[in-house]
């Protein structure tokens, strides 16, 4: 059963497709676009070959021109995510033959290091071009893929250049889950727990009862749990596209997951535990501040654990990690601010944060 | 005697001010925007330092956190015009202290090549900062600097990498053109015809009436032939933001103008000189296919000859030239499209272009 969720950003508007067997569909979702009449499925080496060749497979029976780029992930899939990859995906994109045009399409495959980097590539490549997004990991899926945030990192941080650039469409096939890492389907994952405790207590009980499914990957459980994280993105997306307003409550668990990421390092720590150890410590300041009682900070920390998330890390430096909030690019004016849960479900923003919080909280999980 | 216009864009809509000393408004212009701690100039060895010295010590003068960066334009300033100056820019850009924040506002100060390469930065550092276009050369306050229009060059070909990415407001300080070298002055004056030619006849009228006075750049007459280009590239734009209809009406000239630049090398002819041999050809099929006469064709060459722009070359190679447009990034779907003029004031698209009618235009100006 496949499911299809709208993206609602008026002219930019566009469908997620979720289900198993999804990459098949790129060709004929690419043909609805119109005016196409090459593509170019843009991947990276560390994703398994068959994912891109699907995608091309479909494009080509679809009756595009079609070419196949890759790119190298080592040492690290983040440490390739930087404008010389950039500048090599260029290079090969103004080398294919036929030339590339404005009408091309590019197909990002992949996870979110891929997304990111094709994305921002779409978006420089001959003022924009039209992309799809064809995720294969949990993270990408119901994260990244959506809501048109594109761009790679700079020494002095991650994602400080990129663009804003919706994709056409994006295909989210359940069964590339299945040759996932567990590692990184728990990155996924703290996403998913985040999108509940922002937007929607239900998907926190949905969660719950079906941990045991969700952690072997079973096809119906994921195609729903996705598209219910899907939506909320989705839903948060066409809210504020830009991210002057509500858009920032996604960042729960970031401020505080980002600075852990960059004290001890983005090889020494994934993404999801980062923001698994960061949605812990906002909860035990929202507790502090009594926005929440102790048992709702309690049931997603239980929760957290019991898929396979850590949350607390000995030996944490709370002044290394204020230190690192105040380089977020998300400081404005040189003011932290943080999304706070407020109640089930709901979260809001608060730029009253103090030194002596973020040490309290940051001491509860270390 | 100062002139706005304004670019209607919705909620991108920006003044563009034209007259006398506009460099030093740079503080006052900056603080409307609201929300503005930090401005950093950018400008290229190139520039005259007075100007960006100016806009900084405007920019301080209205309470402003500011930093000066300036990057080289040797050999030429095309050719730094690719990612590398993007990446030292950037580079530059995250190095400042204190940190840039998304309320930073960037000023590009200087020719065309200064205002497409900041704009372009300013499209992708942080995702998108704020940036003011104070253009030193007529080429750039009559074209380049309105519209949005950002970008660096690739070794395949020109402006292939880049965002549209509109300024929040336009300074044209006319005192800066007395510093022009007589070349660029004329290569602004062949975009001031080419708008006449596609949008004005009066504008003919104009420049025809004062082609001396223009030509020694005198202070009211420059500001009337500023605000009057400005105000027709403004009212394309706002029709056609993204160029997917009338703003290919600027391509005038640009089709055969570009070919000839790629095919004799950009070092070894003007943008302006390439553009007026561009229009004089294109004006040429327009004859043979009886869209205009024969006499409005010879007025636009005599004015360009009268401004001191060639209107013929030497040994042009006109399959060579069909050749590099069948490369152009406006190619869509292997098809040449044209501009021809219909009209006293008047253009159209042609997408019915043949080998033969391009070869004898450029015999006609071979």
């Amino acid at each position: 059963m496949a499911r299809t969720i709208t993206v609602d950003l008026g002219a930019r508007s566009y469908e997620i497709l979720v289900g198993a067997g999804m990459l098949d569909a790129a060709g004929r979702t690419v043909s609805e676009f119109g005016a196409a009449r090459q593509a170019v499925v843009i991947s990276a080496e560390d994703v398994p070959a068959e994912y891109p060749l699907r995608v091309l497979e479909a494009l080509k029976g679809a009756g595009l021109i079609t070419e196949a780029i890759s790119f190298s992930s080592r040492p690290t899939s983040e440490a390739v995510k930087n404008l010389k990859t950039v500048n090599y995906l260029l290079d090969s994109l103004f080398d294919v033959d036929p030339p590339v045009d404005r009408s091309c399409i590019l197909a990002a495959v992949g996870g979110g290091v891929v997304g990111d980097v094709v994305g921002f590539v779409a978006a420089i490549a001959l003022r924009g071009l039209r992309f799809i997004q064809c995720p294969t990991t949990l993270l990408a899926a119901v994260d990244s893929s959506v809501g048109g945030k594109t761009g790679v990192n700079h020494p002095s941080g991650k994602n400080l250049i990129g663009a804003f650039h919706q994709p056409r469409a994006v295909l989210i096939d359940t069964d590339t889950l299945k040759t996932l890492p567990a590692e990184e389907l728990r990155n996924g994952l703290a996403e998913c727990v985040k999108h509940a405790v922002i937007r929607d207590e239900k998907l926190l009980d949905f969660i719950e009862s079906h941990a045991r499914a969700i952690l072997s990957c079973k096809a119906d459980v994921m195609t729903e749990l996705i598209a219910r994280n899907v939506a909320i993105k989705a839903a948060v997306v066409a809210d504020d596209e830009r991210e002057s307003g509500v858009r920032s409550h996604l960042n729960f668990g970031h401020t505080i997951g980002h600075a852990v990421e960059a004290l001890v390092g983005y090889d020494k720590i994934t993404h999801g535990q980062a923001v698994a150890l960061g949605m812990v410590a906002a909860n035990h300041m929202a507790v502090a501040r009594g926005l929440i009682d102790a048992p709702a900070a309690e049931r997603v920390t239980k929760l957290l654990e019991r898929l396979g998330l850590s949350v607390r890390m000995k030996g944490l430096d709370a002044d290394g990690v204020w230190r690192m909030m105040q380089h977020d690019k998300k400081a404005s004016a040189g003011q932290i601010r943080m999304v706070l849960p407020t109640g089930a479900g709901e979260v809001d923003i608060f730029a009253d944060i103090a030194i002596e919080e973020v040490r309290a909280a940051v001491a509860a999980i270390s």
